[in-house]
């Protein structure tokens, strides 16, 4: 799974029937110390994130995989938020 | 997800008989400003999308989850069009 | 889907049993002006294509869809021959 | 199957429930001399991996193909603990 | 399916119990002129290959699909040996 923080959201009103209902968040991937490493892309959340959140995001079929997701044409899906991250003993990223 | 522009179309008349009907639009990938950040690609239209249009397009085994290609041999299709993007409270796309 | 140009074609004796019979073409991903973008890859022709052909080209497990593929050991399938690509109302292929 | 080094540990309380109980290890892709190639990354430890120790990583739907992972919205899980790896007749990594 | 050179072996005690038996060789992607294009990895050898030769590699779910990796927690399979390959009319490569 991806490390990836929470930067905005998308609205798209016009969208495959399954799709209703989801919220689409942008997230951005980062490292161990929340900086951001790739581009914006979409993903589902299923736990109910808030923004600047440091989120882990299942990727390919396993975003089918939640609760809620099951069958949906989907491929990105924000699986949990990241309370703490640690690398080497050292506590890089802490939730506040 | 990515978020990618609809640049043109493709026409194929030699393919896979399960391809026939649909319509295969190309595709950029963009960022939430809707500037280009990767190369044309092929996705399958499933939501009826016009020129220039922001869209969502879901890759891999989920590109076979949208109604109409269930069981088919496409890797990306795009699932909604984007009414707009939001990152850090300023929005970064309307479409028009 | 990407785009891919033919460039040539690989023989192996020692494969697993269920890729006996499948035409081995090597492909390059291009853009829509066929310029290549990346390096040679293998993929596998259920359409009968030529040399020098822009094709379709479908990764993942949707190359196990087309109806020659199923269940196959198979990423890679070219899935169509394309006609042509337009880009912004102009042609940028077309094939001879 | 990817090689990478086990560099630490992520938590989340807020996730999908079907997470719940699974060791959430961070990891980087690395070379076979044990360099590292690229971003931290979130994998499940299945076999029960130490720090620092490298592991063989399973990615996309493979991830659910472990015993204790059937059915979860994982992308990466830790498949097995690396002894040594040998290239060109040199052994270039043995676990200590 | 990518082409890719055997370079060496990996050794792993401590696994999924699925992967038991299977032989894990280092491999790296090459070009058509058995120039290497990108950093090692692990695949499972399902046809019986031998040092220093050029393979064909399925990855994803397809590396589910050989007659011996059913259902394993497997992303990388050897599914052939490389005899030859041929671009533009001409050998680039050919087995010896």
């Amino acid at each position: 799974m991806r490390i990836a923080r929470v930067v905005g959201t998308a609205v798209s009103t016009v969208k495959e029937a399954s799709l209703v209902g989801h919220k689409l968040l942008l997230v951005r991937e980062t490292d161990e110390h929340n900086e951001v490493l790739g581009p914006v892309f979409v993903a589902v959340d299923v736990v109910g994130v808030g923004p600047d959140e440091l989120v882990l995001v299942s990727e390919g079929s396993a975003a089918r995989h939640a609760a809620t997701t099951t069958g949906q044409p989907v491929d990105a899906v924000i699986m949990g938020v990241l309370d703490s991250l640690e690398v080497g003993g050292t506590v890089t990223f802490r939730r506040v």
